[in-house]
């Protein structure tokens, strides 16, 4: 970040016609843009949303409300438009890129979706790691060539997103290793289980942390043996968009395990890092502690996709547009605060 | 209220390609929007944001951060687009309506004003009647013309702004009154009050809750002793968006109090009002809780001029468009939550 940018938007700021600090956290984000993009009037039009979707093995344990089907149908969808995330990128002007690296079933050739598969679905994590090596490797390269592309192409915010049937039981499973905390604070309802099921999934995630026991002491190998294709590819693009100063702005759950997972990779790389809204997953919470993230958005959203990033993208454009286009007391002839 | 179209709306929720309940609020949303304008697909394109400005001669107790030529100051601004409420109308596309009711200092005739003033400012409410029966009267219809305007131009979400320095402290003074609460539960610190200065506004209103007593049991005499030409167009015209069935997006303290008013005025036109964001001015919450309004956004705003509403229209735009154009299970050819 360029602590220049930011000391002259916040002077900025100050001139601006309204008493100071009236605009709350908008004033914050204004500064906090300015220092990422390295200018005084940051800017958030250019916006890419990258969906990446995998399978999980440990879906075989009857850890979700829906079939394994689903992924890929969703994927076929992203392209076709009618998901969430696709209206949302189409009414907010933002591109969606959408990956796959991993379906179990297949998909068939979508125009508008990456064939990048590395596997019919990870494998079962209570059996043996989710990944191979290589495959951890290919998801992360995966992730990081999404980032590198977003911005070289000049795109101002980038947005990953994930689908992935059984992804919020790898997510929890990867956060409650990263975080050293119960299966029961991570394990939460998902896309629909009751409270047996959410039972359930603690308990798969207990047997799993037993069973990978020591490895998990890297982080490498706790999203190898704990995550899902698309979280590591997203841990992989949030690594790379902080090595290129490009600010991600992350969605719920999922990704916010991938953010915490390439936090504990690559430490400090979460300055870069903004966090759109606080999911209704309940472990959400503590992984934005473990992150010293202040979701802008408390909507009780769960969908995933990327979607909740999205909802909250419309904040960061009035950001930079009330900091770029309103008056300043001088323009405006107007005398400041009294006494 | 249209429960069928809310009906038809809740059906289709359940329809679209998403786990039930995942887009948390965004779906309820939706339905309270469908009833509202009557139909299985709302939309929020159409919006007018309708600023009343006027001056407070409770100002002349040293209530306010600010002098009270910025009134007028901030009317022109409004009119010339340096303010935050004309960059954000621009950006969003909604309509700006600038009202000035009275305010103490000329604007000259700055086009895009309506002038339709009532007086240099209202009167000191500690010295008698903030307005006169006339006064209070021409106000109301000022707003409720405004409300209805916007209903026959066909409108389809309402917003109301204020600028008017001292409106804190009429807005805490009215929020004591209707709700028998302390001073000191409704005074904030406005545009920028320290400690003492809100300490000395507490007991401002006060002496006025005692000075007009038992006149105080009448919503209507609140708002003429205690209120201020804005905020009695902003009730005025809550009223008749209610009864025109226009919904209305309320902004933060000045505006939630006018709504509070307008309910006690005439029970049951809340049922017409979502409220924007939780305000930064501490008696704000209080106000909500009487009105049981959940805010959509908590970013610490406290500006007013109706950019807290303003701020929060792209997500009921975007719960629109979510709603209209996401495919269905059906559509898609993807099977729904599996047992």
């Amino acid at each position: 970040p360029d602590e220049n940018a930011a000391r002259l938007a916040a002077e900025r700021q100050a001139m601006l016609i309204k008493p100071p600090g009236a605009l709350g956290r908008l004033e914050a984000l204004a500064i906090r843009l300015a220092a990422w993009q390295r200018t005084p009037k940051p800017t958030a039009d250019r916006v890419r949303i990258v969906v990446f979707a995998g399978d999980h093995g440990v879906t075989e344990e009857g850890v979700s409300a829906f079939p394994q089907s689903v992924t890929a149908a969703m994927v076929n969808q992203f392209a076709r438009g009618g998901a969430a995330i696709s209206v949302l990128a189409r009414t907010l002007g933002a591109e969606l890129e959408v990956i796959n690296l991993g379906t179990v079933e297949e998909t068939g050739s979508v125009p508008g979706v990456l064939d990048l598969r590395l596997g019919l679905g990870t494998a079962n994590f209570l059996r043996g790691p989710a990944m191979t090596e290589r495959q951890l490797a290919e998801a992360l390269r995966a992730g990081r060539d999404a980032a590198a592309r977003a911005s070289s192409a000049g795109i101002r915010i980038f947005i990953g997103g994930e689908m992935g049937i059984g992804n919020t039981t790898a997510a929890a499973a990867l956060g409650a290793a990263l975080l050293g905390e119960t299966p029961e604070a991570l394990a939460g309802p998902g896309a629909g289980l009751d409270t047996e099921g959410v039972r359930r999934k603690a308990e798969i995630i207990r047997r799993a942390l037993d069973r990978h026991g020591s490895y998990l002491a890297d982080p490498l190998e706790v999203l190898r043996r704990l995550g899902g294709f698309e979280i590591a590819a997203l841990a992989g693009a949030f690594v790379t968009c902080a090595q290129r100063g490009l600010p991600v702005l992350v969605d719920g759950f999922i990704c916010t395990a991938a953010a915490l997972a390439a936090e504990r990779l690559c430490p400090r790389v979460s300055g870069w890092f903004l966090y759109a809204h606080a999911s209704a997953e309940p472990g959400h919470a503590r992984m934005l502690a473990a992150l010293d993230g202040k979701p802008l958005l408390d909507l009780g959203m769960r969908l995933g996709e990327g979607s909740g990033a999205a909802v909250a993208l419309p904040l960061l454009r009035l950001v930079c547009t009330l900091h770029a286009g309103m008056a300043t007391f001088e323009e405006a002839g107007i005398a400041g605060k009294s006494s």
